[in-house]
């Protein structure tokens, strides 16, 4: 069934859901999913509503236009996504195939509802798993002393590929402040810890070193700050004094996979607003 | 801050959204939460909208007249309920503490939003921790072949309290179906297995003996089927071969304790809505 | 680091870590994990001890030899299994893919130390992902009426494979009962529900009509009695009335995926023990 | 049942298990319940033995000294503890009321197995809570500058009551590093946030700035590092941006419950052994 996504973040005051719910119902707009919130703090309201599409009577282009009008008096940032147009996703990698594998997979069974269109990475070791998904492979390799080559290179490929979203499915090179500018709320990592805990190099190998009792993973988005941007969810599991870091790592990935996983949804589904450095998920 | 809580449910149909926040909006109620749902199977609507009570231009009796004719329009189920009203609860519990203790300490700390107005129990064993709190404690017993005149007697402390909500902390005689029937939506009980799995008696016993990785507890309203009424909340926790049955009934006193004071919390904010046999429950 | 693991059960009584422990010292053996259950009920004593194969001062021929009166003395059953051995693993699948795309992944990384050897299935759809993976697929259709007739052709290869274990990955006919007693203990099912919770067909289906708000999934031995068997492991995942029963199956297969996994893997590694109808999973 | 729980720790090599094991044999000691783990990195060897204290043919002073030569040939740290000499528990609390209560109500109903001796607190809230429970209450105010001196007359009612143990169950001032070398895995301390995660002042209000979407609890042995000693148990609960740092205060508490009555149950029942920074938890 095709739907629109009409997603509203703006100053919070009294009014705004009844303007939207009776625009939309004086277009017939039948309501699949509704969600409010309000960050009563920062005293901001966001808002998503997904609707039929065969329901409204009016085209996208008419909509966008009558509804700029409303958007306007309530200071709206706002957009309305056509569910049948697929984002164009290119996913990041390095040597570790759990996250790539996983996301081709459910790429492929239908599951997750984007165009995957390209895999970059600075190693070989996945070209063919890629490739056996019908994707073209880059390998750019990230060399010493050469690294802002790549990230030009990753940048062109962006680019060409009009990637909508790019996952860093564990891939291992830090982004440039720049181009984490340029690329704000597209760029999706997934970080091998229970973040604020552990960030940076080796997490699993820190929270070994601290003998926590959970260990966990991070999806979040990427800024300039190292694991420090908006998270988007997060998954733990417990272990205990038996287990050493082969066995974290290896019961990690479980909790990698689908924090990427359900993250990853979330935003192409237009779940996710980002708010500061936060998130409103609405799921 | 007192609230007013608007819970509605009817058939859908387009406009159902638009009309109530309009009218809302033109009396100036600031919302502070607001959910819906729709059960596609059904073709039935679910609201609730939480409103900042000295926002709204219009006093509750107001409110509800003016609202009647909207409710007729849509043929709605609907109450609006004023936050600082406390719902009066009866408690009832046999020999076991755990579920009492812990309704009363949140209630006693303020986290539980209401009035418990009587403990009533078929033993004496919880007399003293019921009066600590300054709550009358009725000890009802339940001979064989005495049974109706003890529920008899139940039902008029009920009705003597005028309670609004009656709950079951592990109070381990069934209810008699014209009681389930008069008390449709009031009485909330906490089996101590994950239904379906394990109705009537001695669910660890049965659990321990199927072998069963995870044990639970669920939430749910009581009805003439015997464990088998709409649930609210459910719990686990996971367990192994060392755990005898002794083990699983202590950890399972978690789950039982956490699931029955999730479910009574989301039922006095009036979060929970009976749709035929399940629950939509907007937490 | 190569390992042999020895797995004992008997009858209890005072004296048998003793004397398996006095036996392994004397034979310099270097213990790297060691597990102990007594079931207090049944009387009967469960016991892993996995070794340092280097520190032994024994071939695996003299230990049998040797270590065989002890064994009898105790009434033990028992085995040594040298972890360099691998078990063969015959994977069967229907239509559904994430399970066997899931196991593939997880062998073909490195992650499941066994010999996936083939795959059967009784639809064609899954057979790229086989071959992919350097797999013969065998398809054998189930038509009505014929249906013993390709559980002969799958007990056939089975045979054939000389499969230590099969993994019925989604795998939708049920094993005829002559088949579950010649293989008992070898085959390893994922049932998409809780058990015993929605045993049988279409157990989402059952869950959202029974508007539960946990669902799970079950990986145990397979049995003559459907969906019965010795559970070795469980999963479940929280849900809300929003989810469809769309939504569970898709939540559902994180859960499927995880408990096949987990069982599997301690199934492989000798952990599991068959205790009646139950498990001793030492993990 | 009383039991003898014979506790080990010594550098691992081979024949520790045949050793101890032999010598149990030997005296005709029935085991309830064995477990060893061995830290591969520090070369330790970790042990816990629960022995039938009727199966036994010594008296336990008479185990005491016949066990010590073994002890001393394996360098082992080691303890033997009667189940049936419970541990003297002081409980500290400051204002908040829910992890005393619950710790409370299971000393109440038999569950944790210790003699609690005293509350003392820097709040006088808490008193009757005590009281009715029939334990002294010692009300020491910690004012600005008189710190030590509050922590001198703990200090006094610590040796007055013989603790073997110390709770502090949300106590809210930092214990004195002397203080915590003095009593070395003796203080328990529940912290609410996931550590390292947030560790110090407000964690809600880090975790609600920092926008995670798990928040937790750690109960941990007291060391001279603030909020940095040994992890007994951690808990974590699932929020979402709709939960306020009220929310994540309520919903955080009943990880602070759990967490830190798991994390006391395993202490009392010597479960747990300090392996420098972490612990062995052998539940």
């Amino acid at each position: 069934m095709k739907s629109y996504r009409l997603v509203i973040d703006c100053p919070d005051r009294v009014g705004i859901v009844a303007a939207v719910s009776r625009f939309l119902a004086e277009h017939n707009a039948s309501i699949v999913e509704a969600n409010h919130h309000c960050d009563k703090q920062a005293k901001w309201f966001f808002m998503r509503n997904e609707i039929e599409a065969q329901s409204i009577e009016l085209s996208l282009a008419e909509f966008k236009q009558e509804f700029a009008q409303l958007a306007e008096q309530f200071s709206m940032n706002w957009k309305i996504v056509d569910s049948s147009v697929k984002q164009n996703v290119v996913l990041m990698a390095s040597r570790e195939s759990h996250c790539l594998a996983d996301l081709l997979h459910r790429w492929h069974s239908g599951e997750l509802d984007c165009n995957i269109v390209a895999v970059i990475a600075n190693h070989e070791h996945l070209r063919q798993m890629a490739q056996w998904h019908g994707l073209p492979y880059h390998y750019v390799p990230f060399n010493k002393g050469e690294k802002q080559a790549a990230f030009d290179q990753v940048r062109e490929l962006i680019l060409q590929y009009k990637a909508d979203t790019v996952v860093l499915a564990r891939f291992m090179q830090i982004f440039p402040d720049e181009l984490c500018k340029e690329l704000a709320g597209q760029v999706i990592n997934i970080h091998h810890s229970f973040l604020p805990s552990f960030a940076g190099a080796k997490p699993y190998h820190q929270a070994h070193e601290r003998g926590v009792k959970l260990i966990g993973a991070t999806c979040h988005y990427v800024t300039g700050d190292l694991d420090a941007g908006p998270i988007i969810d997060q998954e733990i599991v417990r272990i205990s004094h038996r287990d050493s870091v082969e066995d974290m790592v290896r019961k990690g990935k479980e909790c990698e996979k689908s924090a990427l996983a359900r993250g990853l949804r979330s935003h192409i589904e237009d779940r996710v607003i980002i708010n500061g450095n936060k998130t409103v998920v609405f799921d």
